[in-house]
């Protein structure tokens, strides 16, 4: 058979060839107090302010500027308190010369009013509070709709929502919201030298540690992930995994399978059921064993059986089109640039992926990468939050080199 | 009532009083699949390597060094080719001089050889492959134990599991892990201007929102949290609903009441119900209008009817009590220093608080403020990550200035 596919093509090939194949999950409704996280699938324009109105920042009196302009330590001005206006209230009369309003903090300023003087400056007793000095028009007045304004797009279509935009649209009375369903995804590991954490360990198997990692990925993404088990390595019955778990699910992942040995049998499994190879390896290091594919217009992605490799070819490659799916508008990778803080001597004839910790000092962002960077090894993943890369035809870098990373799990 | 507990704390100090009032929630057990984010309660010690066995990390041939050490293009060395192992399996006959075994990537390679050659770097037939230059003893052989190694500690307790190290337990075989509990919170607004998201929004009201922002910062910050509702303004009302709260609850956080005004019934409700307060007030901007308090040794946080002040006092005053809680070791802050990127004028008579973006170019890490920072917004929080701070007694600073930041939800 003919491959009519591209096979080995750049990070940026890849992404590109697998987000034209990405679709959007469809639409749900979420209340408001589930919404840290979800995507949001339509504006939100605001239809009040907030505050609803002029509000006191501070337990005081409301009065008018004008009559307190020659007011000072020599020549103190008495107000007479007309009424106090606790939070939730409003005042039922209008301050007139010479007169204030005892105001709670959150409470409604009177339009009579146009500033607040906090009581602490004051002296003052039930009926009447003597003032000090001047106030300017305004001091002490949140205007309404500091926070937010009517007709404000709130928060974007497409946005991860924050506690803060949570709190937002609580507090603009959004009790339903419009959002993207969590796409759900299923892991299958291939490789028959894999038991499962339960079985027990015989001579020249290895326990499944990938799918447990690549499962806590998916779901800190915002998918709904779960892992079908272990599959025997057949083309056969990879494929009929395949197929009956996109029964139940958007986007299926393997791992195993996808590199050139005799038994990588993703490949023929993905046309023994009928779907479409999007492309094969990607040329990097680690992760180039990669399969993506689309299976009824639906996303699969065959990634390594090696653990490492699986997990950088996801945050890498897959990862965009995962945000894509979730309806996140800004999908595509963020790029900073950070130092490196140790030499790097191995040579990288394709691109190199290095996952480190991001460590900020003195301003400076720099790459803490752990000390061994086995190809298969899980452990110097365990508290990056960046991957960095080094180009393609390096020979080695030094210390304080500065490199292009992203973010994970973001 | 003599007052007996510290007023106007510093941060620091607010931070350690609480933090000796503060204890772990108890432990449990917990599947594998369900452990990301969730915080070790006993170091987990290896009781295997991973990989348990010296693996092949590639398609190839295991063979010995020593048959092909004068092998080049002029004199190349062919092999007899005796058994073949896919992986899981192990080889059932030793190498001896001038054999070779195939062997697929993830395989044992058995003790009789001591280096792999990659097949593309062969020519081979099911009988025989001949090798065209050396190869080094150890060459692409993976030792037993290189991610893992008998009587590592692979996750220390305290640590909040990350999906790598949920990988490694998953690889070590450990099914079920020993976590501490989830703490559990319940929320209750306070203040007679509040109303619920669902209501209708009357003259003086404004909406509750800072209930659904704290409520997803909790929940993201690993604790199981609700929200009791609003709660009327009245000593006895208060005071009741948080002995309620209790009940159920390992920590109860109030909003609103806790400044100098007349409704400010937070501290009377702890004294009503026989709770100890631990200080009042923190030297901060914003949040200064804060109360700490035990009630049956378990934690209150009366935090500021603002809501951008009440998500400040939360993510620096209370964090790293909440993280004690949570059984994470590493539960204070980790402070980090970058560059602001606008001027800031205002004058910050007490320490003041700004929350922002991280942005990192070149290596230069940088704070991204909103423009606008009213004190009751919660607009400013969308985006932050970091939350930065200027010292007491500052007249204002210029852009480029470098302050210290902590990460928020981390």
């Amino acid at each position: 058979m003919k491959d009519n596919y591209p096979i080995s093509v750049s990070v940026e090939e890849g992404i590109d060839l697998i987000l034209k194949e990405t679709k959007i999950i469809s639409i749900c409704t979420e209340s408001v107090e589930n919404l840290d996280g979800r995507v949001l699938a339509k504006d939100v324009v605001s239809k009040e302010n907030i505050p609803p109105f002029r509000r006191s920042p501070l337990d005081g009196y409301a009065m008018r500027s004008e009559d307190i302009k020659q007011a000072s330590k020599e020549n103190p001005v008495t107000l007479k308190i007309i009424e106090e206006v606790p939070a939730g209230h409003v005042a039922t009369k209008a301050i007139s010369k010479g007169e204030a309003i005892k105001i709670l903090t959150g409470a409604t300023i009177p339009d009579s009013a146009d500033c607040v003087i906090k009581f602490e400056d004051t002296e003052f007793d039930s009926e009447k509070v003597t003032v000090f000095a001047p106030l300017k028009s305004g001091q002490n007045v949140v205007p309404a709709g500091e926070d937010v304004k009517i007709g404000d797009i709130v928060v974007k279509k497409g946005t991860k929502l924050t506690p803060s935009q949570v709190g937002l649209l609580a507090g603009l009375g959004c009790d339903k919201v419009e959002v993207y369903k969590k796409p759900s995804v299923t892991l299958i590991s291939t490789g028959d030298e894999l038991v499962e954490v339960r079985e027990e360990l015989k001579p020249g198997k290895i326990r499944n540690s990938s799918a447990y990692n690549l499962n806590s990925i998916l779901e800190r993404s915002g998918l709904n992930s779960k892992m079908y088990g272990i599959v025997k390595d057949t083309t056969q019955e990879i494929g009929d995994a395949i197929k009956k778990a996109f029964e139940s699910s958007d986007m299926v992942i393997t791992t195993g399978g996808v590199s050139v040995g005799d038994y990588d049998k993703i490949k023929d499994a993905i046309s023994y059921i009928g779907g479409k190879i999007i492309y094969w390896k990607t040329k990097m290091k680690p992760g180039s064993a990669f399969l993506a594919a689309t299976y009824n217009d639906k996303l699969f992605f065959g990634l390594s059986g090696n653990p490492a490799a699986a997990a950088v070819a996801l945050h890498i490659v897959c990862m965009p089109a995962i945000r894509k799916m979730c309806g996140i508008e800004e999908y595509q990778h963020k790029v900073i640039q950070v130092h490196t803080l140790s030499d790097f001597k191995k040579k990288s004839p394709n691109r190199r992926y290095i996952p480190g910790k991001l460590v900020i000092e003195n301003g400076k962002a720099c790459i803490l990468t752990a000390e061994s960077q086995g190809n298969g090894m899980l452990s110097p993943l365990n508290n990056c939050d960046i991957i960095a890369n080094i180009e393609a035809g390096n020979t080695g870098i030094e210390k304080d080199t500065l490199l292009d990373a992203v973010f994970i799990f973001r």
